[in-house]
């Protein structure tokens, strides 16, 4: 099994509303240090490679599943062999 | 400027209602190769380490506000210099 991290995150274009909210409610912490705030999610994907090679695989799930591609982009590490 | 990567995931212990639906859904799109997913999220923070080291920021901003340690544990890497 091959585990693999998939990340998806806003199109450099696209406001991030979450993260502003969390950027304002750290600075009412008073965490003035604290200058910008991204959120981004990731999925860990067990794979088997003997049905079907990694990129192929990640390609496809992430495509009809995981990532809008309107407002995401995806990018994805193999973590290690499980 | 420094920014650092803060992972959020749920602990071992816990059950990952949105990793096991996506999972159903991966699979009823034919891709039997997938064999367990999990999702977590990150937080990509820009500090000032001048106002304060980028360990303690981590550590209060995480507790104080991101991460809730009923149900999640973090770990955080430093991305790059800003």
């Amino acid at each position: 099994m091959t585990d693999v991290r998939i990340y998806v995150t806003y199109k450099e274009s696209v406001f991030d509303p979450q993260g502003d909210t969390i950027k304002q409610a750290i600075h009412a912490l008073g965490h003035d240090e604290v200058k910008d705030v991204k959120v981004g999610k990731f999925f860990d994907v067990t794979l088997d490679p003997s049905k079907k090679d990694i990129e192929t695989a990640v390609k496809e799930v992430a495509e009809e599943l995981l990532v809008n591609f309107n407002l995401e982009t995806y990018r994805y590490e193999i973590m290690e062999e499980a």
